[in-house]
Formats: C-alpha cells, structure tokens, sequence
C-alpha cells in the first residue's frame, strides 16, 4: 500500500503561509515528518493561497525535492499547472489528477508517458460524481479505453473512485468499496486504484476512527494507494494490520515496527 | 451484527472457579458488563474445569437467565452437553457448534429445530481444518444440503470460516474472508456467518488491532455475528463505524453513542 501524504496543501494556513512566503524550511520540515512516518509518496497542493499556480508548484517540487527522493504527487485540477510544472520534477511523478473528461485525458495522457508518470484518474466528469458504483464502473472503463488508444501503460493508471463523506452520502460509501474491487478486474494487467482518504470523514467527528475504518474495508478490496494523513499513528497502525491479514507482510511479533523500519 | 461475548468461559479462572464453587455472583456480573458494553448474546462455555458438563452447563444457563433475556450460546462440541443442557434455556438459544461431519449434523439438526434454535455449524470435518476456501465452501454447502434435507430453516444456520491465528496461517486469513463472502451466496434465503474472532490473534502482541482490524473486514464481506470480547471499547467502536459504513445505522455526530444506547 502506496500512503501518499496530504499535509502539504496550500487550503492548511501554515503550508499556505509558507508557499506565500516561500518559506522552505516549513515546507521541508513537513515533507520530512510525513516520510518519517511511513509515507511512501508526498500530494503537493498549492491551495487557494497562490496567485500564481505554475511557479508555486515549481518552487514546492523544488523545495521538496531538496529533502527526499519520495514520489513527488502533483495535485491540480487545472491541466495547465501540471504542464507548467512536471519539468521541474526529478523523482517519480503522479499526476493527480484527471478526471474522465476528454479534453483532460488529450492533454494529461500524452504527457504523463512522455515523462513517465504515473496518473490519477477520477471516475467522474463535467456532469458530475457518480451515484452508484455502475457508473463509477463505467466512467473508469471509459478512462482504461483513453488509456489503450493512447498506449498509456494500464499499470501507471491509479483509477479513485471519488469518496464521499459520511454524512453527505452514506449509502454510497459501500459502492466505493465494490467500486475498488471491480476496478481491479476491469482490465489485465489491473489498474491500480487510490482514493482521496480523508473526504470520507470531512466535517464529522471521530474522522480517524472512520478513516482507518474505512480504509481497512478498502484494502481488502484490493486498494493500492490513499492520499491520507501519515502523522495519524492509529491510521497507520490499521493501514499495517490490514497488510498483514492480507498477507503483504510476513508476520512477526513487532510487525508494526518491522514495517516501519522497511520504510527507513 | 451481533456480538456475542464470549468472556463466560471455563476457561478464565475466575469463571473456571465460579463454576465449580457455583458461585453466582461472578457469572452474573460478567454477563451483565458484557451486555451494558454492548452484546448481544452470551456464550456460555464450561472449559476443562467442569467434571459435570451437562449439569454445569444447565447451571450457567439457568444463572445467567435469572440476570438477562439475551440470547444464550450453549458452547460445547459435545452433542450431549447441549442435548442435556438445552432445556434448560427459556431465552433464544444459538447452538454452538456442530461440525460438517454427519453424525453430528443428524442429533444437533433436529435438537436445534425441535428447540427453535440457530446452530453455528464450522466448516470443518474430522478430517480437520480446511486449508483454504474451496474447501470451506465445499463443507458448508454439505452442511446446508444437510439442513434442507432435515427441513432446517437456513437463516437460523451460521456457517463458521474456522478462524486461523495469524502467526500460524497467515495465508488463510484472506481465505477466510473470501469464503465469508461466499457463504453468503450459497442459497437463498443465505445462511448467516459467524467466527471466533479472538483465535485470530491467539499468543500474539497487538490482540485488539489485528482483532478489530480482521472484523471491519469480514463485516465488509458480509459477516453476520462475532463470538468475541464485548468489553474491548476499541473493537466495539470499530464495529460500529464498519456498521455505519455499510450504511447499517443511520449516521449522526455522536453514532457511536447513539448505537450503544439504542442496545440498552
């Protein structure tokens, strides 16, 4: 399970105030604390803070990759940022993200394999999240077509089912799981597939209890990545059990501490 | 889902103990903490202490009975235990267990349906315990031919995975929540599902997290009852939350309250 950090995003005041200000040492303090506590990859995001999207996401790759030679996950809706931006990245790169959109996928398919990117595809579109896991289904079967005309490597395609929290759309939370599973079975070799973690629990409370609850429920449905919070020592503790009933650890008395120290 | 607590165990020395001595003020206050932390059964096991098991066991359904009307477990793999013991019960029994093997099957069945009871029925046979999930599946659909040949009603039959200990068959486990999913497709109306969630972790560090980490996950794939220890708040909040996932109650801020009030 690829844990991919999400503290570094502009929309949090003093990752905010740090891109205004260019502030390096909070941003790499930040990077290090995340890597330090298990996360295999760093989501950066530069918020509704920047005015200038393009050179912020240049300089928050640059700073990050001062410190780290972690997958660096380049957060933006706009396509635009992420052309601007995907030159000044030296470690591996997921994009995140396209959504099922053609005029995306033209832009965002081409160049995720010229630079040998992994990409984050959402199954949703102009009109819309999708209520059910059929159409989840079939806007992410739509994404896997995109992929093979272009002859983007299915294997660099992380498909999200788009997670919704709790108590806006609870009937659809056990779609999203069912949605994971049948990702995985849409093509071979299989997509990878990732969800944005904490959405699930925005707004309520106990929110880690929910996420790592759901996220258990995710992995065994065959999950490979979630954008989460790595500094959540009870979500990572789940995340390393789910692991080891799934058999992707080998078990051993201080298995929680063995896979921590794999990640050092 | 139902929980069934599972401390009422000759087992523990200090039921051990209050079996011998009878002593009814042991067993009923852990009956009683059991069902104020939320079970919704009792199971009722004599252990290795007892000399006189059908006679201790009508003592400890006849105590626990004079404190609650919950449902009874009459835990025994002996035939006659449960035979000499089950007239003992005036509240809902759930007999447990039988196995896949015939003999066993032919006396517990029609007990079970004479007495309006449910019957756990493990997926095993005296040839021991399968090694992975087509075998499960092939001696639960054996049991439940059984039933529909003795006119058993399926939906008072809980079919048993057989939990492994994660340090001795790791591999299993993912079977195992496989073949829960799997039960659940094997006639309709399906047979319920139920395991011993503490054998999961039996002689391991971490009990509770590798517990409630294996429970969020096979109630995910559909499990109906867990036999297991009621008085673990952090199982108990993580079975709530997979409940509230799988849109099992109706969210609201304080959910986890709300369910343990709606027990009482």
């Amino acid at each position: 399970m690829i844990i991919i950090g999400e503290l570094l995003n502009g929309m949090y005041k003093d990752v905010g105030k740090a891109i205004v200000e260019k502030d390096k040492s909070v941003i790499q303090k930040i990077a290090k604390s995340q890597i330090e506590a298990g996360a295999d990859a760093l989501d950066l995001n530069c918020g509704p803070v920047s005015k200038d999207q393009v050179s912020d996401m240049k300089w928050l790759i640059e700073t990050v990759q001062e410190v780290t030679d972690k997958i660096i996950v380049i957060d933006s809706s706009k396509p635009k940022v992420i052309q601007g931006a995907i030159r000044s990245a030296k470690n591996k790169v997921i994009i995140n993200s396209t959504t099922a959109d053609k005029e995306k996928l033209e832009i965002l398919l081409p160049l995720a394999k010229e630079y040998g990117c992994s990409l984050i595809a959402l199954s949703m579109d102009k009109k819309g999240i999708p209520q059910n896991k059929d159409q989840r289904l079939e806007l992410a079967a739509s994404i896997i077509g995109f992929c093979m005309e272009k002859d983007f490597p299915i294997n660099e395609l992380y498909l999200d089912p788009v997670v919704m929290p709790v108590d806006v759309a609870q009937l659809q939370l056990k779609e999203i799981i069912e949605s994971i599973r049948e990702f995985k079975l849409l093509c071979d070799p299989a997509p990878k597939t990732v969800v944005g973690l904490s959405n699930i629990s925005q707004g309520i409370l106990d929110r880690s209890l929910v996420n790592r609850t759901f996220l258990v429920m995710a992995q065994e449905a065959g999950l490979d990545a979630a954008i989460a919070d790595p500094l959540d020592k009870k979500l990572m503790d789940c995340m390393i059990t789910a692991e080891l009933i799934l058999n992707k650890q080998i078990y051993c008395k201080a298995y929680l501490d063995a896979y921590r120290k794999s990640k050092k």
